[in-house]
């Protein structure tokens, strides 16, 4: 099926990704088949693609051989050194009027970096196109059978980059609020302050028997789900040696089943 | 290229949805092309589509003759009633040996009732494949140039289903905390009652120039975008008679160009 769609993408690219542009992709959470018909007809339509190794890394194997593949996967250190290496090659590739694609895992502009990528581009004069990819935080818990939202249960839901805990005066959350909220709550990047998180949640007030659900290489032939309790959370993520990636529900619906 | 996936999935459909199942696809904001290749494999596997007026209705113009499409649109009134008649009709149709697909705009997870119905049918002993789809309220902002997210401003976001205004003893959001998040606020199925939302965000503290905007028709060729604040929110979308389908992002990634 892959190369089928590849095959009659390639007969006309510049239909699907014009020469000199560049095309911001969300690449989904991994599964190569859960990327939108949108994503892989501009992916496949590429004369060069940068992608890390996040979303669907399997893909880049059915490029045809004469598509450059730039890896371009972030380390912990030098980040903001990559993140300009990165536009740098977009925009060298562009003005040399290649077909230029960004693949990104999940959906880019969500705790993604896309608008920066956007930003810079358009003010090199490069035209840029997005085409959105399913979101980690929503569609990682649906795959792993843990509903966002259920009738009479909850009216909204929040999604939090917990990369900086509670307390500490770089975190742009008013966690005070957050614990108060009484929707489905979504914890990305969080697995190394989800214990001082849940301890600050409880401490504010937050039912400790509030259902909790952790879901480990989501979307992956790895995947695991732990059903636990708010309350019980910070231990059992310890005692289990729990490692990104995973993602963290709190809300009644972590214990629907 | 449609007709090409739909008769290479043809050829052996049971692969794809094996008869006697139920196959829930998310088929994201209404662009044909924005469904996953798995969510438009099922759908094109199918002998029988349950759909309703929302997300990429136009690819039931591509299914083959032989495929019984069922307009399972809801009405404001009798909703219950025709969930219940959804669920049978699902039931029905898979105990009879069909392969079933229920097409659903957006995620079915995310006010979208895919947890009712994936629970009735397990009750009937009926098994049931999840696909999910883009969410609206993260997909339509980002088509519309709106970040969700972007660096620096904020570490979080909210999605809130407006459908039940502050004060109403029905609703389950707690209002009082929501005013005091810092992240991006996404209001959904809120036409009605945006005015009442703004003001009370307001008088409780929230910056009447908070950045806001309105996406009407999104994803659609008709898709139209209104940039404003939280405190001229109500009577703009009383001025202009701003009718649904509409997504109200609130927050600084609602002024960012």
């Amino acid at each position: 099926m892959l190369g089928l769609i590849r095959e009659a993408v390639r007969h006309n690219p510049d239909e699907v990704v014009p020469p000199g542009t560049v095309t911001l992709i969300g690449g989904g959470p991994g599964d190569p088949e859960l990327i939108t018909l949108a994503g892989l007809k501009a992916l496949f339509a590429a004369d060069v693609v940068l992608a890390d190794h996040l979303g669907p890394v399997n893909l880049l194997d059915e490029l045809g051989e004469d598509v450059e593949v730039i890896d371009v996967a972030k380390h912990p250190r030098g980040k903001s050194v990559a993140q300009d290496t990165i536009n740098d090659i977009m925009v060298q590739k562009a003005k040399a009027g290649q077909r230029v694609v960004r693949l990104k895992g999940g959906e880019g502009f969500v705790f993604g970096r896309g608008y920066e990528e956007v930003t810079t581009l358009r003010e090199e004069g490069i035209v840029v196109r997005v085409i959105p990819g399913l979101t980690s935080p929503v569609t990682v818990p649906v795959l792993a059978g843990i509903p966002i939202t259920a009738r009479g249960l909850l009216h909204d839901f929040t999604v939090i980059s917990g990369h900086v805990p509670p307390g500490d005066p770089s975190s742009l959350v008013n966690w005070n609020a957050l614990s108060r909220m009484t929707g489905t709550l979504i914890f990305l990047m969080a697995v190394h302050n989800i214990g001082a998180i849940a301890e600050f949640l409880v401490n504010q007030g937050k039912a400790a028997d509030t259902p909790a659900a952790i879901v480990i290489d989501g979307s992956l032939p790895t995947q695991r789900v732990v059903r636990t309790t708010l309350g019980a959370l910070g231990q059992l993520v310890e005692d289990e040696a729990i490692r990104p990636p995973a993602i963290f529900v709190i809300g009644d619906v972590a214990g629907l089943e």
